[in-house]
């Protein structure tokens, strides 16, 4: 560990702004010097609570994250926020335009927050997200909410780092509840029913508890629906309430740790995926041998597999 | 190439359904015959279509992908279908009821269908469906379809397959075209407006086109709207027609070899992650010990960063 890597991880653990984001800037660069920091930052980590917010772009999760992030704030809770937007590979306009009306936070030190849309040549967003939501562990902050769009797969595995997980409907979103695919009822620990002062909230709120009663529990847990309406901060208590209680439920049930070796299980294989395409693609290959062998693919003058097999017999890997 | 492999590789040649359906469990479960058929058909290869079709749930997205596939039959081409749920990592039930609906092709033997809804232990979902692509490729079936749900990171990598995109919308699902996320916009070669026979859908085809017209055009390219009730078999003949155009002005443009080795770079990094992962992972270390690595990461007692560098030394890849 350099000098200046442990005065600048000495900086992140006093919640200096200006280090805490030139550091995640690294993160995202996969920089050698985000390792050492995170390395060493580690042992202090695990004391954050991790809030992850899903749902269809258009039900107001930004809006809700921001009334969240103000009720933490007034309980003296140092706050983290990452929006992160995976299906944006080309654009980070909607994202930028979202935390616009964040400002509202600009003056205060104990809220730190931070988008991520973009992904580099190999990819990687979840893995980035755990690592900045692991700095923001260190800096200090005791609440961090993770907020992403949808739930595909780049989401559900975002949405596996959350200690809890709150998914965001809306009335009108899709008429019917049926067309709520599984997969999005499963991950929900807490459903928010935000814009709940519009027309069918009544009638969806009804269905949408019908359908979570169908389901089978999980460790005794039961996902209760909130009622929000985020633009108006009605809701919000109400909301956080929820997330406490599903907190308290799974810490005494022990079923945190376990869920937590489970996350670690999959951040391992992220990491180790990561570092692996690295070493093999980025050092040993190289964005133009890789273009190179593609051509030949495409061209059918050679085959898929035994071009990787070629590869991994360069990298003393066969 | 054992002369099994070379029977099976010759049946599905031949367009043998039970033949094609074994390879795929074989792609599916990763095992070693799978690749060796793949190889072995890889240079018959390249000449289907690849059509990816991908929405928000409730669209009607699985409709309309039977309504294509009859078309297609009706100009005697034969069609394969892969219907994809990357959502859904814990259930399948979805997706099954979708396909009761397909059933209207049972008898017909042009035609072939498989969901994939599961995901293994290392992942991987958009290079399976791609090898299985391929393998409908070599089958014979000149059109293939490629459904999937929703804009993720997983749905965008299998969307990348494609060779014409389809994205389905539907008037009333979210109120404003603003809440359409620049990702999917920006990944649509030609926009559907499903239910058109809804309330407002006027108004949203507008909206739509206004946007559209914004964004700017790629390679010559300005993505059309067609309007299709495909409940009602409505729209159809319109859509198939403006995939054939979109077919003919990239064919012309020559930008179809482009996107392809742009294709196969990218498949050539799933694939090579994948295998790199199966031999470190999945035969090096084993998912046990894993498990046992990540408690001692989730009790902070060793940090996840030492880990790796141990499991690559391992591997002798220090």
């Amino acid at each position: 560990m350099t000098v200046s890597a442990n005065n600048w991880a000495e900086k992140i653990r006093a919640g200096d702004v200006r280090a805490i984001s030139r550091a995640i800037t690294a993160i995202e660069n996969h920089q050698p010097e985000a390792e050492e920091i995170l390395r060493q930052l580690f042992p202090e980590t695990g004391q954050a609570y991790l809030i992850g917010i899903t749902g269809s772009p258009g039900t107001g999760k930004s809006t809700l994250v921001d009334r969240l992030a103000s009720h933490y704030r007034k309980q003296q809770l140092a706050v983290g926020i990452v929006a992160v937007d995976p299906s944006s590979p080309f654009s980070g306009g909607a994202i930028l335009g979202d935390r616009i009306r964040m400002q509202g936070h600009a003056t205060d030190n104990g809220i730190f927050i931070r988008s991520m849309a973009t992904r580099g040549f190999l990819g990687g967003l979840a893995r980035t997200t755990a690592d900045v939501a692991l700095l923001l562990d260190a800096a200090g902050k005791r609440v961090i909410l993770v907020e992403t769009v949808g739930v595909g797969q780049d989401e559900v595995d975002i949405v596996k780092l959350a200690d809890c997980t709150l998914v965001v409907l809306m009335p009108g979103l899709g008429d019917e509840v049926q067309a709520i695919k599984a997969g999005i009822m499963e991950i929900g620990d807490v459903f928010v029913l935000n814009k709940a002062d519009r027309e069918g909230a009544e009638r969806f709120e009804q269905q949408l508890t019908a359908m979570l009663a169908l389901a089978p529990e999980r460790d005794g847990w039961r996902p209760p629906v909130v009622r929000t309406v985020a633009t108006e901060n009605r809701g919000t208590a109400e909301l956080a309430a929820a997330i406490d209680k599903f907190r308290a439920h799974f810490e005494s049930a022990e079923r945190r740790s376990e869920k937590n070796v489970e996350r670690w299980k999959q951040r391992l294989l992220e990491l180790l995926q990561a570092r692996l395409m690295e070493r093999v693609v980025g050092e040993g290959l190289g964005e133009q041998a890789l273009a190179a062998l593609a051509n030949e693919v495409a061209g059918r003058r050679k085959d898929p597999y035994s071009v990787v097999s070629e590869i991994l017999a360069r990298a003393g890997l066969k």
